[in-house]
């Protein structure tokens, strides 16, 4: 049978192709849903909609919200690649590549419009889901910013760089649930438990990603193994790596990085990163937050929510290292 | 005495000099506050203020508003000199060329979602004045596009310029006013009419910058005479020009426009758009929105609202051509 994750994740991509963007002149709004259609996997209107139903509410009233906080994680996609100059998402050409940079530029910004449009004519009364919104977006664009600051430093603390990811990524996933709790009625205090619930989910996601990037079977990710050695980015691996590695583990680090042998390079980064301790600190990190989250789901409940569909995202998010 | 206008001016300058943006990382919100504080005529918070005292309300009250009003003008003008590669912003390097590019581009984002937020927390309980501001938003994106894929075609309609210019220009003065009458507790029907005067206004001001551009003495308007023409840019007295032009005159254009000598191709470019009847055109339209405004301010006159401060901006905006 389908599980609950599955019906959710399903039901959204039909009501997306069934609303997609329209209005004038076309040549905005074609990239705008160009970029909603390269797909993905749906995780945060997901979380929207099981949020919804753990608290006994209905998951067809909230898709509009589920679509709000799609729609945002675009738009930040959309300008994410034109500040990092990507040619290719999801195997397909960026919209600044498609079309050109000043049309990508216009298009996420109005995608940010619409965003907010679902926020504020979809959410309570109240303006508790906007105004909970409006603070992610704010925190999501000080996330990117802090990792661009990031690239050009070599002092970045480990607290510094959970500040960053938390900033960046988790808080659009805890916002997916706080939307979905609200929507339903949930006490505030219950809706912020699934917020941080969905926050610990994101951050330990966030660190296996950055695990599986440079320790995972291609096979299995899908990825270049090593991409982010290649790309000299600076993940928790490597701050880790260099925080602990000794002076002459530093040079064999700048002489690795310097080598044109890619094969060589990876490989001795990555033993560097096993050797120094940096690996094991990050799926340490990794494990711990999925614990917490599995803790709050424990505490959620026993306050008699059905939690069934996020222990199943949970779960998902888990999986994927085997 | 100090008119209406110089008072609210003077009073929102000074609200704005007091209310920074301020968050962390400083790196986002510093070239958020350096375009901000580039100045400008703040003719948008003004007509905020000018619409609630209209109206009856308190002007001290909606200076948040004010400021959501001036944050989105400034997100605009930030991201629009990313698209149109503008060195140079009031004298000042753009933010892209003082940063670089992605600060430019984040930092604009950050002032959109902040823009939002001040009109979301500070309109009115029922939403009205935020769900205006974002379809406002939503238009001058629109306006943006328009006026990008216009810079392609040769085949503009005036139609089709007008509207362009009311989306990307009009309709945020627009709802600067209809904000603050909103925010007044004026009946829509009042805060509509109060919009209109706004459009028309602001319609009657755009074409007299084109037409100051082209003829205006850069003694008196601190610009380099015929630089729209120099930049090849497609103004409504160009499209006036090319639409009304015989075969030969149209050959003169392009051989003028080929010509590396600049004081000729801005002199000839000139005599042929008022040769052809499109100076003449554009002055009477722009004289005709201006009309439609003041007829406009008599009819909320009669209305019994004080219509002092918004008769000041229309004179002054008008004025500007002696």
């Amino acid at each position: 049978s389908m599980s609950q994750l599955e019906k959710h994740t399903r039901r959204f991509t039909e009501y997306l192709a069934a609303n997609p963007f329209h209005g004038k002149p076309e040549t905005l709004y074609e990239p705008m849903n160009y970029i909603m259609e390269l797909g993905g996997k749906r995780i945060r209107p997901a979380l929207v909609l099981l949020a919804t139903e753990s608290a006994g509410g209905n998951a067809e009233a909230v898709l509009p919200l589920a679509l709000g906080i799609e729609t945002f994680h675009n738009f930040s996609l959309l300008h994410d690649d034109i500040m990092d100059a990507a040619p290719l998402r999801r195997g397909k050409p960026t919209v600044h590549k498609k079309w050109n940079e000043a049309v990508a530029i216009l298009a996420g910004d109005n995608m940010l419009v619409e965003a907010t449009r679902f926020m504020a004519l979809h959410g309570d009364k109240e303006g508790h889901i906007l105004g909970f919104f409006l603070q992610t977006a704010r925190e999501v664009c000080e996330g990117q910013q802090m990792d661009m600051d990031f690239q050009q430093r070599d002092d970045v603390s480990e607290a510094e760089y959970l500040e960053m990811i938390r900033l960046k990524t988790a808080v659009l996933l805890g916002c997916a649930m706080y939307a979905g709790a609200v929507a339903a009625g949930t006490a505030d205090a219950t809706a912020v438990k699934m917020y941080d619930f969905a926050i610990d989910a994101g951050m330990g996601f966030q660190l296996q990603d950055d695990l599986l990037d440079t320790f995972g079977d291609p096979v299995f990710t899908g990825k270049q193994a090593g991409g982010d050695i290649l790309a000299g980015k600076k993940t928790l691996l490597w701050i880790e790596m260099w925080s602990k590695a000794t002076p002459e583990q530093r040079r064999e680090i700048q002489s690795l990085m310097a080598d044109p042998d890619e094969s060589k390079k990876v490989n001795g980064i990555r033993h560097l990163m096993t050797l120094t301790g940096a690996e094991a600190r990050v799926r340490e990190l990794s494990e711990s937050y999925f614990e917490q989250a599995a803790l709050l789901l424990h505490d959620l409940d026993s306050e008699g929510l059905d939690m069934t569909g996020p222990a199943e995202l949970l779960a998902f998010l888990r999986g994927r290292q085997h």
